[in-house]
């Protein structure tokens, strides 16, 4: 019963999705989601990433939180267009939420829109909005046996970014049980090992992701 | 629209608990429902508190996963009795779930339920399980702008546990800003900052558990 109640929201939700990607595409826009959980350190990826990026790309962010509108104050910071998303409750962004946000944008201007996604492992993996790629943040405070427990995220991830590596000291995390998890679930996806606030391991990340915004 | 489909199942899901409280109630059984995002350290707060609490209370655990039973694991090579629910992709327990699990306890045996719910600041907050109350995890990681990003759950928390402040000098926590939004969004429920891994906070947070277990 509670799958038919999901599947027409999803239809519809895809649906809308498949008409955003088009209009990404004819703009050449390279549109890209970022997943993870609350505290992951997902803005100031964001923030390490439009560093690296800034003067090749035009780049817009779209926030999406339940509530407040503190991380696009951040990006506002830095001269970079942002669009907050209060999703009033819900988990996570639908392709509904995203369009209005889309909508204020100069598509145009833009190679490259950078989503934060409301954190969250679980409810964003479901809802296709239309972008390039999902990537996934898990930060190594959360602990290494998180693609055990949500592996539905790590599966559907284009890349995976593991923050706050400089921190691994002070935590238990076993990078290579992590790492052989990731590979079972998704073997494809690069790993990459960041500390966003101190700017190590952005380039590599960077680097990825630049060549897929210069063939959108 | 939404709401209208969300409603018949908040609806059903709060019958069923309305009799899981008095099942719990008719056997003296205290029952603490921990909401948190992943890894902020649930299980580790939970063993803490076993082991606190084991002289004088008879415990179990219920553990709510996406997937896996390694925090089930954890649990019962301490010796207490726990129950691995597997929600198979949902975001939060549901009293549905909870009552499966609840059937193979021994309820007139046990004082103390700890549920731990899935990883998630956000689903598990509408879902009435029949617990005494909820309580929830932030973990010094995650930053102190939450309370900001999740209101929710910072608002129907009965206490509100601050986990891993033994790593504020790694983060840029600020704990008075962080008292602040908490005090704004519920002045009564009390803030315990603990270190669960090393033991430190933990007393003051057994201690007000055991005052309303003593009560059940």
């Amino acid at each position: 019963m509670k799958l038919d109640m999901k599947q027409p929201i999803l239809d519809k939700n895809d649906a809308l999705a498949a008409q955003l990607r088009q209009r990404f595409a004819e703009n050449h826009v390279y549109v890209v989601d970022l997943l993870a959980s609350p505290g992951s350190g997902k803005t100031s990826t964001i923030l390490a990433t439009i560093e690296a990026l800034r003067d090749e790309f035009n780049i817009a962010v779209i926030e999406g939180d339940i509530a407040s509108s503190v991380d696009a104050e951040r990006i506002k910071a830095q001269g970079i267009p942002a669009v907050q998303i209060n999703t009033g409750g819900a988990c996570h962004l639908e392709s509904a939420m995203l369009k209005r946000a889309v909508d204020v944008l100069d598509l145009e201007r833009l190679d490259l829109i950078i989503i934060e996604n409301v954190g969250n492992l679980v409810c964003p993996t479901d809802f296709d909005l239309g972008e390039n790629a999902k990537v996934m943040i898990l930060s190594v405070p959360e602990g290494d046996d998180k693609p055990l427990k949500y592996p539905g995220v790590f599966q559907i991830s284009e890349a995976i970014i593991l923050n706050k590596v400089d921190t691994m000291p002070v935590f238990n995390f076993n990078e290579e049980a992590f790492r052989a998890s990731v590979m079972q679930l998704n073997p494809m996806a690069p790993l990459f090992p960041i500390a966003a606030t101190k700017g190590t391991g952005v380039d590599e990340w960077a680097t990825w992701l630049a060549e897929r915004v210069r063939q959108a």
